[in-house]
């Protein structure tokens, strides 16, 4: 029951950078730096969020899981982590930085070779109890997808008024978005 | 009171097709050419519908307005028109059209080197009335970004499974699409 496939997985989170590079790299930064109204995020935020989660998230957590199943919670994560991410940079640098790490945290999976029975290793989530290496994988994943969904919505906002009578037919402005703390 | 810019909506245009291209382009079907159930779309036929729309929605509705304004209303829209479209065709296929037909149609937006005075002429729409030349192509832009809304959100849903106990924090899965008729 489990339609969890690596191979898949890697080829979604493999796409993602060049995704991201191609809608935002030297798009007018009404579309990149305006995000939906007090405390939520830009698009230039979710890139900082997405080097965050490389460096802290997905790749050292399978490390974990790995190293000491179910013995050992992952860490709690900073979901402001991004903040000290993004200062002082650009929009391009942090699309140049993401691809990078990304890269390096592919290259290193792929280095585990890992096998059906390693996926579903058991480790420790400090909120969600007890969770597989292929569940933490797929999340990365779907991760990805979560976070391009709301880089859509959060610059199709910047169009409500310019679209007039048409936002009713556009789904993406009926979104108000579904995060979790 | 009008948010839109011109150069924006064009910017952001230009970059739809090699951000799909970047995300779809050779990915296992498994992503690409499954959907989210009875009478839903795949990315797939998502970039048929965006080819479909390019040859009769954006540029010929824009050509009606100037040049019948309020007095011809546009022709209905056939919201399956992306079946013909796709038949027999790859992905690849359809994404090579699709840059190709963007392409050709931002040329001719180009072209017409429209002004700030343009942009308020009117047509008029069969089911929303009255609407601006500017509000039209608002809405193309927010078009694009309402379905790579919606592409993320058929691509998370098949790992809706696969991700375990982590669809409680990943908003893309909560999202039950906000389509209009």
């Amino acid at each position: 029951m489990n339609e969890h496939n690596l191979q898949n997985t890697i080829s979604l989170l493999t796409r993602t950078p060049a995704t991201l590079d191609a809608l935002l790299r030297d798009l007018p930064e009404t579309w990149t730096l305006q995000n939906e109204g007090e405390n939520t995020w830009s698009a230039f935020d979710v890139v900082g969020h997405l080097i965050h989660c490389e460096r802290t998230d997905w790749m050292p957590r399978a490390k974990i899981v790995l190293q000491f199943g179910e013995t050992q919670p992952f860490g709690p994560f900073d979901r402001w982590g991004h903040v000290s991410e993004c200062q002082g940079k650009s929009l391009a640098q942090l699309l140049d930085e993401f691809a990078r790490v990304r890269s390096e945290n592919l290259a290193e999976l792929r280095a585990l070779n890992l096998q059906p029975e390693d996926l579903d290793r058991r480790g420790r989530h400090p909120a969600l109890g007890v969770v597989t290496l292929s569940q933490l994988l797929a999340t990365w994943a779907a991760h990805d997808l979560t976070h391009l969904h709301q880089v859509s919505r959060i610059m199709a906002h910047q169009y409500r008024e310019a679209v007039g009578p048409w936002n009713a037919y556009l789904g993406v402005l009926q979104c108000g978005g579904h995060s979790s703390p």
